[in-house]
């Protein structure tokens, strides 16, 4: 498929940058830009420099925030004694929506996998034992994805916070084994935050 | 789904402003954009506003190109006598993945649709009667969607058409009926290219 653009064919190329977007789809999305005014164009693009100059990870968390911290943690009504760990961002819009949780999170920021080459260090696994050391926590749930490489971050975790006086659970496998969290059901995954059981080696 | 950062939400409405993608999909590309550097966001932004503000139509065939007269009307190699009409700039990306057609194009812009209310005066039907009037035109190919409207429109520019000294064809009925054109495949567009007919009302 040959553009008769380079400038239509430099706007098809960042947007099927992105993933699971091919050259097709992309080329669609484009045309369909170019039929908008140019105040639309750059609202459109707008976004994006907005956002990364904008968006900070919270201090505390790691969640996406627009401030310092952000407003799960900055939230009085919410039990800090009881932090849930998860791979993204997006787990916390998935367990948020179950709207069954009061507690805070922490994020991680990715998962142990070393076929992918991430290990502990590329994960924010430090700040995660500094806050259960110095902070009064009385729980940590991890609600990572139930496959092999949240089995093993979970054992991994699990020895780090071993020596504490901390509980730790984790999700109920009401998700199914195999599946990725934030594809849940919310009532399976309301279940499975409700139903959560002490981890066990 | 209640996303805690302003700039991630507004950045979500953009992508999910485009046809075919929902909100999911969207946080899921503007959290990849968010793991990009500022320079790769500001390729990725920049990438909408300069083809806004550098891509324009062919003055002759509504092509889109980055100078005044697209590559097709401007190569001297191609039958300027021969004339193929489609919808889109993607049918013309389409057909000129066959490699079987050597005229020039007509781009509709769009085809006449009472449901959508999209009437003739609404697409470049009169620069088409107009370049068929003052050029040497030997032959017009309508390369419309073989639906209703495709059929509509043909029939319309037809009757525009039938005093000129010139044949008239569609695309033989290769590409399947009910069908878009820009998904047939390249052998069966190809074929309904090399076979088309003489049009019958």
């Amino acid at each position: 498929m040959k553009i008769p653009s380079k400038y239509i064919e430099n706007a098809v190329d960042q947007i099927s940058s992105l993933p699971g977007i091919g050259k097709r789809t992309a080329l669609r999305l484009v045309l369909q830009l170019m039929t908008r005014s140019k105040e639309e164009i750059e609202d459109f693009s707008n976004a994006f420099t907005l956002m990364k100059a904008n968006v900070k990870k919270c201090n505390t968390c790691g969640n996406i925030s627009d401030i310092e911290l952000c407003t799960i943690c900055s939230n009085t009504t919410r039990d800090n004694s009881l932090i849930c760990v998860v791979e993204d961002v997006r787990d916390i819009l998935a367990i948020e929506a179950t709207e069954s949780y009061k507690g805070v999170y922490h994020v991680l920021g990715g998962i142990i996998s070393p076929m992918d080459g991430i290990g502990p260090n590329d994960l924010n696994i430090p700040s995660l034992i500094q806050r259960a050391q110095q902070e009064p926590t009385k729980e940590i749930i991890f609600a990572l994805s139930a496959t092999m490489e949240g089995d093993t971050t979970n054992f991994f975790l699990y020895r780090k916070l071993q020596g504490l006086d901390i509980s730790i659970s984790t999700l109920s496998r009401g998700v199914s084994v195999g599946a990725e969290l934030q594809y849940a059901d919310e009532i399976t995954l309301s279940r499975s935050l409700i139903n959560r059981q002490p981890f066990e080696v």
